[in-house]
């Protein structure tokens, strides 16, 4: 290695030669990442077509006003539907073509929640009707659940649905201020029908309390609002994220709709009046958990797409006292820099191997719920709760952690991860605030505990897989104080179960009086023990997924998920005493094992990023590209800020001379000589 | 109480009834945290004048494009100038209006950089020449630092100022494309001047180091960029964040400047090319010390603004099941939100009373440093690097926080959280990256601890403030293990100082081998026990400051932070056995009091905010206005999106129409009726 290279030059060799470091088979990586080969090229398909279209090549938007970006994700939409009856792209393919762009969309509140809540819960009559429409975007659907004045809590929406004997139609109405129906992704513009949520109302008089109705919003002629109706978007979101989606108000005043638009699959008004219960009490749950099961996916390959760019651009930089080389270190190799960056890497990892378990979990469950099969709901929406919550968590932490490990110019808005940071944000209050959503992963806790611990005989192989832990109950005194090496990586995981018995054990003794955030953390120590024992399961399983060499990779990486974990939970374990050696001791040891293993991956951490397969064009980002050419990307990128249009800026003459000038009037009154 | 009104009747007369119930003297109070009767009066003045203003009306400014932002940071920044001359404001007052308007304005650079790195280095007869017109902005100035590929580590900087003795000028050069200066505030469009950062060389060809010159960047007649400097915007930030600065690159090709541009007060070149040294190393540090103890206070207005605004609005937010009244019950009333928000609101009590004492400590060793007395430089730079660390790590985090506890509506742009957040967020990688700070305090923390270590007359009178835990060193055992009431402020400190002893000496005995992030948690705890003697004082002091009721209610507050501060320690406590009674129960005892304290405060957390003074016109957020009429101002802020202009959205029959037409087209052939 020379010092006489440039520094951008010994960027693009730095890149080179981590590459040629690297151990880990890319390909073979990649296509277990993905899911297998088959999903891997489906996938790299739709994203060779839509970097090579220029409709897709949207590097300007950071310089548009909101309603110009809107207007181009419409344009992204419309033809991502060409490129649909050209390639002959399934609905998935379109889903994922339009995640691919980086844009949020309206058209997505189609997809994740419009479609399939018709699916699961309109009669098969109505269903037959509007199928076909739903199937192709024929009509675009939003979901219109919280109200300006309600959220989490369902029961107090106070829009309602009125059942009109008389004609047989059901009259939806705003009757209050706060009954405004708010945040309705798609609604304020885009869409044209949408499922709604209100009270129902019997003849009567009763209120059955929330139920779903269809509804048409817009007219198929010329996309006016229908009469009754008002609505509009409810303005700019935070950090102007989400802009190109318009979350949207809507005021309903006597708006009527015929009486088999109510969603009738599991409850029903008769044409008389009468009322019929649904079978399961929280069958209506079945859309968030869809929704939750979906988001866990979407944040892995949120935090991929981070940890590949801070690992990248942490590799070509370099910054501090020299090394040997007569360079400065490259600052992946700096303890505070690799000890943040791996273990994100390894979340993104976890969090995709689990969201493909979830994806087909729901599947399983959605196919039993269909024939009225209600035994997965309960234990499906506690995990996906508990998981919802601690990936959408992590999510924000880890974009945000790698973003401040690019240092300075991971402000720039090129550096690409503050724009994901802001359109992963709302996730920790949509779909169920995460700190009410920990109160039913408690509860859910609180009774498996409960039943386990008065059971007369109790049987393990009752547990599900989310009270699991539960089993350590009945272990020898021995058992509770995990022992073994370490790098072992079922130390960690009995240690992440103890953890969780012992915390709702400790919460159960004290229900009456918990402190303050003691939810919070049992919901966290319980989630956390069910993932690790996944992890285990993905750790075990490697082998029949690939080659040998990366099977011991990517165990290190999966184990480095789980003992950073551990350490992270390092307080309740000491609480509980459950480590040995002494105190003082071992969470040093903890935290060198840690370091052991991020020493050893080190190397590999180029190689396990390209696995993910993102393309330059993907990331968007100047720090992250591909060759490591990070500052010619940053320079490149600066010359397209419109205020560098002039040399002089607009304002000058205005607003900046005459400050100038009263300046130096000022200071030659003072006694100054120009 | 009731149920009879709307919820947006409720919530007022719910903020009316939280207002009554306080017992807090919000005038009292709210001198004392502006630091005195007349220091709160001059704010609210200029607050009054700007308020009253349109120019300063600026709640459009979220729905224009950065350029038009940039503009209007400029008229804002030129009015505030003619409204220094109608109300004879100070150029203190003039940065405090700027700091008001919300928004980053470019003339901060010149205020709070390049005027004190002047003020502090230039020799005499530069400054004479110079002073009038930084003082009253005939020049406006920036500080060229960083480069495009090197930002901690000023020895790497690779511009280079070339003595060249034949005509007593200075060569300034970027010598590669690396040594661009980037990120530079105010350098792409505002600044004429500058205080340039670049290596010295002297005729001899040796390097004598990064040193600082004054030069010019553009024209005094028409603003245009001098020859042979290239000067532009680096482009938009994350987040949108600090779009009205012009963060600028600036590139020079052999422009010579007179060599009194020197800022030689330290350091000089004669005229035949000698070079005489600074007396003390780091005298060049004065500047980032400034920056850095200012940031306190900053960071100190932020968290209490969003302390007012999501304490505010959880007080008029009902959610969740029903009380006895018939009403859902107020948010704030639920421990996972009032355990978030109380600890925030004390942490802006802290860090206001902190920056206090922090610019007075830097006002005395200004005037030394003035006379070459370099003594509290040292321990101002070890103090000001922890505090800058650990002030802006909680302010992000504290702020979205606040933002998250306000549910779905806290990610509307018009929370009014998220924008203070982004504006925040790049604090923790400027001004010294927080993970390159912490070596720094730690590698002063082991310094002081050998030197007391191994003294041979150890004397705790010697000791720093910032070391001053370091007396437990030779404590006896006894008082080796905290005890006493956790509602003893007393407590909480003399565990942070041990946990801060405890830490050190572990540092220490592991020095060669330390984990990959124990230099972040030794600073930490270093910097926490500093804050938590001072808070110490803080609650000492109130009886002088404050009126009897008032104290009880503060020194709740401030007790409620050094308990917080112990909780997050707790990991440490237990690592190190430092607390009793036995591990199980201590955390638990810790976090009873903690909520017991926060069960008394929340009656107060509406006056305690309301003794900030904020008006709702500073605020800007709909969700956190004085009267408590969110929802109103929620709606009435989204009629103002640009969208809701016309019904059907501009691109509805370009990129909508063709969509729904093929999908109804696709319905059709697959047997729909329409």
């Amino acid at each position: 290695m020379k010092t006489s290279n440039t520094p951008e030059k010994q960027a693009r060799l730095d890149m080179q030669q981590a590459r040629d470091l690297s151990q880990v088979d890319v390909a073979a990586t990649r296509d277990f990442i993905h899911g297998g080969q088959d999903r891997w090229k489906e996938y790299a398909s739709i994203v060779s077509v839509l970097s090579k279209d220029p409709v897709f090549d949207t590097r300007d938007r950071v310089h548009l006003v909101r309603s110009e970006r809107y207007a181009q994700a419409l344009k992204m939409a419309r033809r991502i539907h060409e490129l649909q009856d050209e390639h002959g792209w399934t609905n998935a393919q379109v889903s994922k073509a339009i995640e691919v762009t980086g844009e949020s969309s309206s058209y997505t509140l189609h997809f994740i929640a419009f479609e399939p809540v018709m699916r699961a819960q309109a009669s098969e009559d109505l269903l037959a009707e509007y199928d076909g429409l739903i199937e192709h975007r024929g009509i675009i659907g939003c979901y219109l659940q919280t109200e300006l004045g309600h959220g989490s809590n369902v029961n107090a929406l106070e829009t309602t649905a009125t059942y009109v004997k008389e004609t047989g139609e059901f009259e939806i109405n705003s009757p209050t201020f706060t009954s405004r129906k708010w945040w309705i992704g798609a609604a304020g513009k885009l869409a044209t029908h949408g499922v709604i949520q209100a009270k129902l109302i019997l003849p009567d008089g009763r209120d059955m309390g929330p139920h779903l109705f269809l509804i048409q919003l817009r007219s198929m002629e010329d996309h006016r609002t229908l009469p009754g109706i008002t609505l509009g978007d409810i303005g700019p979101k935070a950090l102007g994220a989400w802009g190109t989606t318009d979350n949207g108000f809507a005021i309903f005043d006597n708006v009527r709709i015929p009486a088999r638009f109510m969603l009738s699959k599991f409850a029903q008004v008769t044409p008389d009046g009468h009322y019929t219960r649904p079978p399961h009490a929280k069958i209506s749950y079945g859309g968030m958990v869809y929704i939750r099961s979906t988001l866990v996916t979407s944040i892995g390959w949120w935090i991929a797409r981070a940890s590949t760019i801070a690992i990248r651009y942490c590799t070509v930089r370099r910054q501090g006292n020299k090394s040997s080389s007569g360079l400065e270190h490259q600052i992946i190799n700096y303890p505070a820099v690799y000890n943040r960056l791996l273990p994100i890497l390894s979340r993104a990892y976890v969090f995709l191997l689990l969201g493909r378990n979830l994806n087909e979990a729901f599947a399983t469950m959605s196919n039993n719920l269909s024939k009225g099969d209600t035994t997965m709901l309960a234990e499906m929406h506690a995990t996906t709760s508990g998981l919802k919550v601690l990936a959408s968590t992590a999510v924000t932490q880890d974009l945000e952690t790698a973003r401040r490990c690019l240092g300075g110019h991971g402000f720039s808005e090129f550096a690409g991860i503050g724009r994901m940071y802001a359109l992963s944000l709302p996730m920790a209050t949509y779909e169920g605030d995460n700190y009410v959503l920990d109160l039913q992963v408690v509860r859910a806790a609180v009774k498996a505990f409960k039943r386990y611990a008065s059971a007369a005989k109790p049987d393990p192989a009752t547990l599900s897989p989310s009270s699991r832990y539960l089993r350590l109950l009945y272990s020898t005194s021995r058992d509770d104080v995990a022992s073994g090496e370490w790098a072992d990586p079922h130390r960690s995981v009995n240690l992440l179960e103890l953890r969780a018995l012992h915390m709702v054990r400790d919460y159960v003794k004290n229900e009456t009086d918990p402190d303050a955030s003691a939810a919070q953390r049992v919901s966290r120590a319980v989630t956390e023990a069910f993932v690790a024992a996944q992890a285990a399961t993905f750790i075990q399983d490697l082998p029949s997924h690939l080659p040998g060499k990366e099977v011991y990779v990517v165990k290190d990486l999966l184990t480095l998920y789980l003992l950073a974990t551990v350490e992270r939970g390092l307080v309740d374990l000491l609480t509980f005493n459950l480590l040995s050696p002494r105190n003082e001791d071992a969470p040093r040891e903890l935290r060198k094992t840690i370091q052991h293993i991020e020493l050893k991956l080190l190397p590999q951490a180029i190689g396990l990023t390209d696995a993910f397969g993102f393309t330059d064009w993907e990331l968007n980002s100047a720090l992250g590209v591909y060759d490591g050419s990070a500052y010619e990307a940053l320079w490149e990128r600066a010359q397209t800020e419109p205020l560098n249009c002039t040399d002089v800026v607009t304002g000058y003459q205005e607003y900046i001379k005459p400050v100038l000038e009263r300046g130096r009037r000022l200071a030659v009154r003072g006694g100054a000589k120009l």
